[in-house]
């Protein structure tokens, strides 16, 4: 069998759980390159602040820019270290002059590396996830604008509860698309720093300087500068972490709609690309929507692990740190597939308006029991009325009567509603509440937000 | 035995996990007082609006308020409903007159009131974790400030790494306190939101008016208004969560610091109240910063059990939903525990800075390796110095003479440091690089903090 | 309001989760009680060994017996020294003569106490668990029986997939509940051990005669009795917790089938105690499965919590011990209230075989197609023979003909299969593959099985 | 950069956490491979029981193994198909005649193939875990015979308790490591089962003949033939991953316990392949335990996500299958890499017995409190002992004298026991109770375990 390229993840699973251009910003490559920008920045900041000679700062930058690592040979060296950044400082170190050599990584520890790095990755896939967030939930604003208000029926606990339109549902997902895209923007604008504190958090060998370094190397990377190294304080993780699990869990929502809508008995929506089963030529199997719900279901999982990992030891952690790495990039990619994977999904939807008014229809009425029930008991009582119609749905159950037949013909009823009300009361057009005007704000507010940030 | 008086936990092990003024506000009791707030908010919201008539909405109000509530019974009877509030509803509506009954929960759905309810305890719990916290913070700024020049080892990897100060650890632990206080506080003021919805999030029963009664509702309980209700965008309860898992890991990252200071073999901390133990009378066991560890540990899954739940189905879930009222309590219970207990601790802590400056000194100088090599690369270049200090590491370990007495006999170090800069080099004072800076300036943050919000 | 009863969990929402059978074994009282009987039986099984006089014993043991203990004092004297067994031991002591006194709790350590009680606790609920489990699979073992041939729509990824029947889901059901009865009944009987090991393991006090007096103790208490004590190798403990999740999550599934079954526009089952809606009378949820579901899913995340807690720190741990206490018992009671309420559920599943039916028409044929595909296939080859049934399925999707009707007409299909080889294979009990013999074979298992150990 | 080779995991930070034999039998290829095997072994098992012709299947067969396979196309092509297996039935079936194309994978569905792959990779990487912790408890059975009576100072909550034996501690680290053997070995034998049910787990295409192609299907595996197709019942895998996760618990607690004892302050133990700093040229990084520690603490997480998929629904599920396939190869992977490497770590420790000793004189005597109280309890009871005892340890605290020298001047001390009585009482040796002889037993049982199977 031919091998596989270079990937972070599974080559024969991987693509049905991850996003290329997400991955792309995390793989093996992208990651010692964020290490590499890393070690570029140090040395810069260093030498702009004064502390490395800026002969040998342009040196080492220059020699940075021009390695060639191998990275499986890296990755093997790495193991005895304990980390990569041991085997790429000898490399860089290797590839300068004498000159220049004292200066490579000088100041900092493994740690200020990898950080880093993972807070780089983290900024540049995570721009990735947050645009596949907008692209989805783009798609759902026109869904919602154009089903505005095709009727079909709501569901609670898994049984027809009323009616709504599917423009309401579409803009429920799309509120939620766009408070996952605001939050995981605003954690990589304000939350993702960059990570100097040299081997104890002192930033000993920069003397009195430390600061002015640590500022001029955040400003070089485009991160934040953290009032201190945060070697041992990990908020800056779990925010992360909880703004890619929320992200993942707003899109599984919107797919576990989307495989109960297309249910075979359901039948509201299809996808666009339904895989065809090996066995089973007629399925129409959502298979997006099934992917979208198993990546995001690793992402909880993930986000204890990450959580667990937030209380290191001292100035440096036994193992918790370590143990970070891999989930890290884990929940960035799982996180990049989920959503990514629901903006092809949504513009795929074929939505079948027709079903979703003849599974309204299909209760005879039942669904609007609650309509019936609240205007009666304005008149008599509402737990009355909550008894007389619970006794009509009976009726209508059991009999060969529809309910709206049930209710014309029970005197209570009739006491309390007049044809004509009764009528009103079992139309679901009129027992929309304000979902119509919910979809109008949800999709002004969302046009709104791209207006603001294109 | 005795039964125990009313708890959320266990009465036997609940006080060394939890604390009470937390649970206090979160236990039956407050959880149930807090339903009937929101079925007060909402008809007091609804009569505003003028959708529900005055004197039924003050009748119903003042029977609420009056309510004499068997919570053993009520908890019995919410099992066949399937939620606590259908029997609630049934109380309110024996409470009042046939005028009032048609009112009662009017427009609501039972997830309305518990989603509301749970937002509300999580406001009044979340106040007093918050408090928790700012005192713990209050407690590591006296430290920090106190022992800003108290020398010690700074310890990664287990190992002893290179000196610091007590004063900058406590700085640290300081950073993270008032992070967490800072994210849990914003939490509670911007994300902590009113649900109403009606049964299928449309406010059907309010016709035109759903959202006037929902910012009325709202606006009576003092919680936000969401844009649309979020029965199914659980992202609110997600976010907080993650402050709370990030307030308990916070919290036990400064209890793991404590535990392994307070090792018999190191020695510089003690707690006030250490615990006796049953058969070892000499023992001082480190009981508070056990209890915040043992808390704090499972915050990863109670936070993955409601990441894992928020991904509801359709208009109101099939279990999902269900699954986070004990652990959303239990989060709150065991976040305010660990962060309380904290608090506790620090007051207590005793810090011997003899035992400190003692394991600063048990290497022989071996401590200062680094800044020694650092000094060394600026003339013989960072490789080499790297491995003339680790040659006189070595020779130092296996000989009688201290690491500095090897220094000064090896001509490759002679060569590169003199008498004076070899002192220099070997003195923890002079290789803390800005950690003073670093007390001095999370202290004066602190203190505007709580100057800002007392 | 008034004060609830004693509970381990929330008397107002503690009965949709828990199962009062089990709780009364792992509530305060009964681990007190438990704790109680640890402490009688190592005084009884030292007197044995001889190791403690017996008059001694005698009196410590009857005092034990008579105790009476305010629960709420033991759990806040609990506090101060970090575990209830302290004030547990001194309340014996305080119970007993100056002779007995040097006797109470000799030998052992708090650790030894509580580990035996959760073990205690985790016998007499597990014995409970096992038995709702064996429950619900007669009632499964019944309705496979009773269901053998009613045929249904098997679904795959949300779609119909092929026929099967009604029984051979229910003997789906049935292999795991018995596969998860014997696995927990296992590890109750051969995994649940006593815990003595005194202070650090070494048993110090009994001098040579730790082993017989650790037997003993574990005899009396009718555990089996560790090789070495297992402070810190929690694997029993995790044995237990694999065992209970896996309980948890075999029984969610079947309610995840019936939830899905029992939707609206399935209608396949109902519940006997649907819940009924505060806001829609006509609703029939399906409660029960509803908080099987919910109770299941804060099992992974307590299992989970348990398996990060089996690392503790040299003789015992430093907090991963005492974070067991409350998950543990948490656990128990969430999968004695799934596996209790799916008892209950499956013996009120009422089966609509005439909605299954339907369902099983509702595609004119196409739930077919793989029947057709296959047969085709022996004569016109796999590929071919997909790609004509995937036509045939287009066409019928998008014509007024039938699956069956366009099969009828397509040339491909007939120069294949004659008209009698096309109707055999378009008929849903010929395509049931072994279904009824899996049935047979898993009701008469679970027979032998119960014969076994009634 | 140079692509890395053939990987399932990072090659970049992979070889830190991973074994290079465990992965071996779980990467790409080898989860390829395991696929083409279920393929083989379902053709020529249904050529043995009559239902496909024996050329095809020798056809089949013979194509197969002579596949050259392209894993990134198979991978991109499994994504619109959402399974790999449906362009790897593809390719087999491009590759043999037309006589054979009808049969190829015929009666199977791609859950079938996929399941038993991952089963067949379970069983072959799971030996090679089995080894490793083979491998680790021989070293610590030699360990625990060389150390038998190395006196140490045994720890609880992090302090010095009482003496016990290095020995002892290794003899409680074998008792585990054989126990995980135990069971992973067991499950492996007794619960990797083949999978074959066909699209709805009746096995429909093989007519009456499903149950002898299944046993035959599993035989030629060498994998376990279940009661019922296992497609919705997820035991099984969670039994795995159980024996996993526990496996990797038991080897971070004795890399917990070695890199306590690594601490500087206390340096009982070292590594002989300790990590150098890349600025800190003095430290011993116990890299290997790091590693371990953050190894295992990727498995909580993942345990709980396989959990959390054990619910899905009907006769396949939407989501929860799919979401298995990944944590379920990276936890072999995880408890793969953790194993390996305590089985290096453990043979490359060395054990420092002057600083055991030193360590434990280090207290001037408090160790032997508990020894002193439990001897001076006999004659004038326990609370007065401990009393009187926790007296003397105050006074040694903060006087002058060591504890014995306050022991031997307090008239309650002497009062009860005579000069030779503590002195006997102040002797490490002598307060072991049964720590020598527990050692001889978990040896003698670990030699025992491996000669039954070598």
């Amino acid at each position: 069998m031919k091998p596989s390229s270079s990937r972070f993840s599974s080559a024969l699973t991987g693509p049905l759980f991850a996003a290329a251009a997400v991955d792309a910003a995390i793989d093996d490559e992208a990651f010692l390159r964020a290490m590499v920008d890393a070690e570029i920045a140090l040395v810069s900041a260093a030498a702009e602040v004064g502390v490395v000679p800026s002969e040998a700062a342009a040196v080492i930058a220059a020699a940075c820019e021009s390695l060639e690592i191998d990275i499986d040979a890296l990755g093997h060296d790495a193991e005895a270290a304990g980390s990569p950044v041991v085997p790429l400082v000898r490399l860089i170190s290797d590839a300068v002059g004498d000159d220049a050599k004292p200066w490579v990584h000088y100041g900092a520890t493994s740690q200020d590396i990898i950080d880093t790095a993972l807070m780089l990755i983290s900024k540049r896939s995570g721009a990735v996830v947050v645009a596949a967030l907008e692209a989805a939930a783009d798609t759902c604003a026109s869904l919602a604008a154009e089903h505005r208000d095709t009727a079909m029926a709501a569901r609670t606990l898994g049984q027809q509860a009323a009616p709504t339109t599917f423009g309401r549902k579409a803009a429920g997902w799309l509120v939620g698309l766009d408070e996952a895209a605001d939050r995981l923007a605003a954690v990589c604008e304000h939350r993702l720093a960059a990570q100097l504190g040299g081997p104890v958090g002192t930033l000993a060998a920069f003397g009195a300087d430390g600061d002015a370094v640590g500022s001029a190397y955040a400003a070089h990377l485009g991160l934040q500068s953290a009032p201190l190294p945060w070697h041992t304080d990990r908020q800056r993780v779990l925010d992360l972490a909880a703004a890619l699990g929320e992200a993942a869990a707003t899109a599984a929502k919107i797919a576990t709609d989307i495989v109960l809508m297309a249910q075979t008995e359901v039948g509201e929506v299809g996808l666009a690309a339904a895989g065809g089963s090996s066995s089973m030529p007629h399925k129409h199997n959502p298979v997006d929507a099934i992917l979208v719900i198993a990546g995001a279901a690793r992402a909880p999982g993930l986000v204890a692990t990450l959580f667990a990992a937030a209380t290191p030891e001292h100035e440096r952690g036994t193992g918790a740190w370590h143990s970070e790495w891999e989930p890290w990039r884990e929940l960035l990619s799982v996180a990049g597939g989920v959503c990514s994977r629901t903006a092809t999904m949504l513009g795929g939807l074929q939505v079948n308006s027709v079903r979703m008014q003849g599974n309204l229809d299909a209760t005879g009425g039942l669904l609007m029991a609650e309509s019936v029930a609240v205007r009666l008991a304005a008149t008599i009582g509402r737990s009355t009325a909550h008894d007389v119609v619970g006794r009509c749905v009976k009726t209508a159950a059991t009999s060969a009567q529809s309910f709206a037949e049930v209710l014309a013909s029970d005197p209570d009823v009739t006491a309390g509603l007049d044809s004509a009300a009764l009528a009103a009361a079992l139309d679901p057009a009129a027992w929309l509440g304000i979902a119509t005007s919910q979809v109008d704000r949800a999709v002004a507010a969302h046009r709104d937000r791209r207006r603001r940030s294109p």
